[in-house]
């Protein structure tokens, strides 16, 4: 009834000739799209490739990673698109986990993957997927294509499993994330409605293409038959140049991407005067970047959307019309927006009982995005999913007009003598001690409070500050029982997952040593 | 998974508090309406209502009709919207075809129901649901609600069905569109966005609700959490009071009522303010009424809808840009629009193989929005979904551009001499006889050319145009092989459905007796 390749072959029938894909000087209309696909599909059957399959792609973004998606789709298979920033041993493990065959790897990729490669037998074909001919006599995306004729469409949809999305590294093993085709049709309609998508438009892709932030934006661009542009990776002056050649009217990428495009010296407003839209993910956008945005690129609007690979990703949105930078309303810029269209969300105790407006709990979520579960990991699937709300593991609060705010993630939080302790409140204080470089903030055992509030501490080259200094520095900052009660002054660099977030697990291991924590 | 209780749901989770219906002078939150309907479908149950089970109501637009929907979905029922507009005898008809047990029915169809009831053995129940005491003893709406608890959601969805839709009584006897709460949910998510509602937004039924015209627009509304008004049927004045009342943002009508807003005497661009965005279906608006629309309502945006009750209804829609009066864009007035996202349009000769761009040939669809099939009808589903492509029956075009033109009923339009005619050209041209009040125009047979074009002219009271003078009016209007080649004068008005379209097979009837035409 509905697939994820009806995006295609809708934009095929409406609009043959109008343009899919543009990737540097190489254009090509959905007519041609939909006839590579359907010879790439033919290929990867050709690889053994059946129904259900896995086949994983570690590549840069270009037009033949929208290729590979939709051809996985025409063919019945599941795509995995595998994290470029993982380091080799964790791509080899997830390669491994999902029993994949095939993998699709360009240029930058091809050294890696030769490691990859080695630390799993089970991958039969490395395809080549990058410009030129394919080194060492590998199969080659185009020769796949120039060599086999067009498969006819699996349909294969609703409940079929689409594509496994590799998550958590930061706890642990990554886990697969199964994601069906219903979870991801939703969420392109929704993302087109969000980031104001129209069968006109230009996207870029500058966020890399296996996460899931841009992948709402190349879903919400095939539903409406918009034209894919791409750059490899983001670097700024590569974004405005794409943006200047090819009339991009939206893209989503971080905030601190949109303060790295404001502050590079060739910037220039004329630059970017196709844009229409500026979606961002990951975090909040602060008032500081906002202002300076909303000065340089008056003509922009800007969504903020705040999600999780288990929901596909779209949980909420915060509309254009509440960027804005003073009076009341400037509050929801801390917000991660209002849930999106047909998604429910909760904020629950410990217990999982509602809690009302303005308090503190988890955040959990139903919706037409769900995701079926955890690869092979019922226990874990089974912890998350409970009684048919996926629980997030953010800890936050909603307003009495349904914005939702999140405050930290639910296991980093600290409860001390009964109270709340946020610890990215915390951190954001210290930080702005002049002194400081890096701070965690973690609880830890206390038999008078339960937990106690403890910061550790990285010192910036040439400061010393010392533990009482922090601790003063805080007080006019935080309410008493927020205030760091002990500080760890520490020479070496915090620990960081792959994805670039502290591994405060590994900072509260030592403290909690023989003793259970809550919520770990 | 996803049902269309999720809406309520959502709504009740993140703004309790908010504005969901507001009716004549009664407001209820959502947090109200959601207790309302889980009370309501207690009551259903009560009444021996059952997952599955269909249940009918037969009203004019009110709050409980909005709160029936919801309830019979609660119980993980059907609902069974009924055609205002038909006679007791075809309601009867449908009301036994589906076998409902229970019927509700406000003041303006009591009697009408008293009737249904008598011709239906297995209705059990007639439940009042309008204001004030329910007579006879009758079961009421509100007591309803009154004396029970709330009922769990049963959390029917997807593959469930949700609603039996009748249609077609042009063309027989009315079959039972079988949607599922997939097709709705799709459509809710695709009218949010084509009528651009969000939260904050209140939206008025002035269609009847029973249409799904106005289910796009109620759809869009919860799922974006926005407000419900109504009046209980269009009326200029009324509907112009209700938006001026309640600060209505968007509205859903036929392009006739447009026109019959404007030309009212109380008319006044003030008083239409608050309105962003009118929504229209039926038909294509004219460049007349857009032009007077535009000029006095400088600050609405126009959209089109195009759809069919069998998708559940959206198909494709015209966006706010193409209603431009002026310039070569000034074509696209005409178009239906373009295929809604993720919704695939083709155009198929009689073999069903795929015509190029420009030439006419029968619209045929598939998307999320697809209904199940007819109920109890094999072979009538089979006749319209083939090779999982729903056969719309619409004769049309599609352009360079992807937009969608319709020229006829496929049944309706002529092959005279290899050349396709339509009927609603032909019909055009005739009307602008000053002598002709009613004129239908149908293809009888010709040994000469397979079909000829004829005209069937009913004179307006005081003239008496003859046949020859209707052939000559159309010389210089109409291609040669356009123009009818022969003309019946007619005393007595043209049949007409219960919805009012000209009754064309019976015109054709006794001209091909004995024979058998390509299309009937």
């Amino acid at each position: 009834m509905y697939g994820l390749t009806d995006m295609l072959n809708a934009a095929a029938h409406a609009r043959p000739a109008a343009l899919s894909t543009v990737c540097g000087g190489r254009a090509r209309t959905w007519a041609q799209t939909r006839e590579r696909v359907a010879r790439l599909a033919a290929g990867l059957q050709g690889l053994g490739v059946g129904p259900g399959d896995r086949v994983a792609i570690l590549a840069l973004n270009s037009d033949r990673y929208s290729e590979f998606l939709s051809a996985v789709w025409w063919a019945g298979a599941v795509v995995v698109p595998m994290n470029i920033r993982w380091t080799a041993a964790e791509n080899a493990y997830s390669l491994k986990d999902c029993g994949a065959r095939v993998l699709f790897v360009d240029r930058t990729f091809a050294a890696s993957a030769a490691e990859v490669a080695a630390a799993c037998p089970i991958l039969e074909h490395v395809v080549w997927c990058d410009d030129g001919p394919a080194p060492d006599g590998r199969l080659g995306h185009d020769q796949l294509i120039a060599t086999h004729g067009p498969a006819p469409d699996s349909r294969s949809g609703g409940e079929d499993l689409a594509g496994l999305y590799y998550t958590g590294g930061t706890t642990g093993f990554p886990k697969g994330v199964e994601l069906p085709h219903r979870a991801l049709w939703f969420n392109n309609l929704i993302a087109a409605k969000i980031l104001e998508v129209e069968p006109d438009d230009v996207v870029l892709h500058a966020a890399p293409m296996f996460h899931m932030a841009d992948s709402t934006l190349g879903g919400a661009a095939s539903i409406m038959g918009a034209t894919h542009t791409y750059v490899p990776r983001f670097e700024p002056e590569a974004v405005m140049a794409a943006i200047e050649a090819h009339g991009v009217t939206q893209t989503v990428v971080v905030p601190t991407m949109i303060a790295m495009l404001l502050q590079h010296p060739a910037f220039a407003t004329e630059r970017l005067r196709s844009l229409r839209v500026i979606g961002y993910g990951g975090s909040s956008i602060s008032r500081g970047v906002l202002t300076e945005a909303l000065a340089k690129l008056p003509h922009v609007r800007f969504v903020q959307v705040y999600g999780q690979t288990e929901m596909a990703p779209i949980i909420a949105s915060l509309p254009p019309k509440d960027h804005v930078v003073e009076g009341p309303a400037a509050a929801r810029l801390a917000a991660a927006g209002r849930a999106a269209p047909g998604c429910q969300v909760r904020i629950v105790d410990g217990a999982g009982a509602d809690l009302p407006a303005g308090e503190v709990g988890e955040i959990v979520v139903r919706g037409p995005g769900m995701m079926h579960g955890y690869w092979n990991l019922p226990d874990q699937t089974a912890a998350t999913i409970r009684d048919g709300w996926v629980h997030t593991g953010d800890g936050g609060y909603q307003d009495a007009d349904g914005y939702v705010f999140i405050v930290d993630r639910v296991k980093d939080m600290i409860v001390s003598g009964g109270e709340n302790v946020f610890s990215a409140e915390v951190e954001s204080a210290v930080s702005t001690h002049p002194g400081v470089a890096q701070v965690a903030v973690i609880g830890i055992p206390s038999d008078q409070w339960g937990e106690a509030v403890h910061a550790i501490v990285v010192p910036r080259p040439g400061f010393t500050p010392s533990a009482s200094e922090i601790m003063a520095h805080c007080e006019p900052l935080l309410a008493n029982y927020k205030r760091p009660r002990s500080v760890t002054i520490r020479a070496e660099a915090l620990p960081l997952s792959g994805a670039g977030k502290i591994l405060k697990r590994e900072l509260r291991g030592p403290f909690w040593e023989g003793r259970e924590r809550n919520v770990n």
